[in-house]
């Protein structure tokens, strides 16, 4: 390993996987984080409790279609229903710095609370530090959230020819945030995907089980996230360029910047990984859902060759697609 | 409340109160939270599960008895611990500065698994985010911690006459920070007390029924963990200030910097409020542990007149002791 940390450490790709596998697995490694899970889950007489925990840095503090605040709630919650949880206790640690304006942070924690009743979650604890001017920027927020994992939902594990289903159209959280940092001006509203997966997952409970797994492409994007899958389940996976869903807005932003969609982050998605014969069914009930509308069955899992993942292009090639390896946008979670 | 965030809105005194109870729990109001205790306590068919945050911010890092990493794990353990509940599963989420040296971090993560090894306690979960140089000071870490709480224990009614104990010397983690920020030499080794205080609290589980509280004096030391008690219990209480037990060398400290003691951090200390009858023979039980040597009970709970806390002083005089107000030494956990 290298000898300073740099940004790539965090950008959720290959450097990040490299620094959790060779740090923190050799000290804290025990069976629980060793799954490398979005979420720890441990058994209780009441069934099986999901902990998870998440840190937000994101800048700028407000953005299109949400804040902090909201994401700070959402992106904890998500990770506790991509693993079959309901979410129910959150905690809140807040970083603030000094002169940060209180009705900012009035602005931020309301926010948390309209995501916190939209998903079912209470804040049952936290923690507030104030640190001098300079030594952070802003605010970073911390929530680490418990759920109950449905009974009825497990991960299983993938098969050959097992389909691969994005909820809703990608990287428009890392576009929005993108959009803002850099005062593009674009035609008509356009807003991150930062929101609760929540409902969508509960709607699947007829489907859990043909449903082998449920990851949200968060940093790193659906690129990095498939790559993650098809790593830890040793197997190949397949998906179709022109099968992603991906809004014209998102596009003309990539191009313009030089963004690959394929790693900009979503914070209101999931990549399910399903058993063909209800992979329609599960395709059709998600699309029944308010935000998931947009989902599509965009590859399959093709075999063990190889733990990678191939995108078949608009041009007919086909290519590795790569977890997230080189500079991204930093701070956009 | 003023229209900015100052230093003093984390220093864990008056004004810290004022904005959770002013900011979050207007937004964030439910019964777990408004408790305002140390952890979050739900049930579960287990019996009861405690659940805290906590955010590390100190500076410096490293420090005569510890580092961000010991105090990151027992900060949040030792949460759990004064709620009655073993420590049983932790997250970290670590926010690092662009250019942070790989092997300080590495020194960092051992600790950190030390102290968990002596709690029991495991990292099951985790998350890392890196920003660009200048935007967060180092490293900072938020551990949450979940345990169960022991079906012996709950918080009780406090009553006149109650005795109130410390389980050793006050104010050394306070006094070791401001030793090492502002190079300080003494003569001899000093250290903080930073580490766990589970295991006192284990050797008490025979005195449970008699224990009406427990609490770490963590920011705003002693005098504030006191009024936080008082006003909770709509309960005067008067301590007596030659019983209170303070090192030479925090005193010769504090009179330099011009600090007091009773206002500075404790990182490995509990205050409890024990039944009358009892308080002899728990104060023998915890002098028998190697770090509760240096118990004492220092006051008692003396009526419900008033919810402030009286100091006796060496002097033959009576004072009120207010809760932290001024400003104090930022960052020390």
């Amino acid at each position: 390993m290298e000898e300073l940390i740099r940004l790539y450490h965090g950008d959720g790709g290959k450097h990040t996987a490299l620094l959790i596998r060779e740090l923190f697995y050799k000290y804290f490694g025990n069976e629980m984080l060793l799954q490398g899970l979005d979420a720890g889950v441990f058994h209780t007489a009441e069934g099986r409790l999901a902990f998870t925990t998440d840190s937000f840095v994101i800048k700028p503090l407000f953005f299109p279609g949400g804040d902090i605040g909201k994401l700070a709630v959402y992106g904890t919650t998500n990770d506790l229903a991509v693993s079959g949880a309901k979410p129910l206790y959150v905690s809140a640690g807040f970083i603030i710095e000094e002169g940060f304006k209180l009705d900012e942070l009035e602005r931020i924690v309301r926010s948390m609370r309209v995501a916190c009743q939209e998903t079912g979650a209470c804040i049952i604890t936290g923690d507030t530090k104030v640190v001098e001017k300079g030594a952070v920027d802003g605010i970073f927020i911390n929530t680490s959230g418990i759920g109950i994992v449905d009974c009825a939902y497990c991960h299983k594990e993938v098969k050959p020819g097992d389909h691969i289903i994005v909820t809703g159209s990608i990287a428009e959280h890392g576009a929005a945030i993108a959009l803002e940092r850099y005062k593009i001006p674009v035609k008509g509203p356009f807003s991150s995907d930062c929101g609760s997966v929540y409902n969508i997952i509960t709607q699947l409970k007829p489907y859990y089980s043909g449903i082998k797994l449920m990851k949200d492409p968060t940093r790193g994007g659906l690129a990095t996230a498939l790559n993650e899958i098809s790593e830890r389940e040793g197997m190949e996976s397949n998906i179709c360029e022109h099968a992603i869903p991906i809004r014209r807005e998102v596009e003309g932003i990539c191009r313009l910047l030089g963004l690959d969609p394929l790693y900009l982050a979503c914070e209101g998605r999931v990549i399910l990984v399903v058993d063909p014969d209800i992979s329609s069914a599960v395709l059709q009930r998600i699309k029944s859902c308010e935000n998931g509308m947009g989902a599509c069955i965009i590859g399959s899992f093709t075999g063990r060759r190889e733990e990678v993942v191939y995108l078949q292009t608009n041009i007919g090639g086909k290519r590795i697609l790569n977890p997230l390896e080189g500079p991204m946008l930093p701070r956009i979670c």
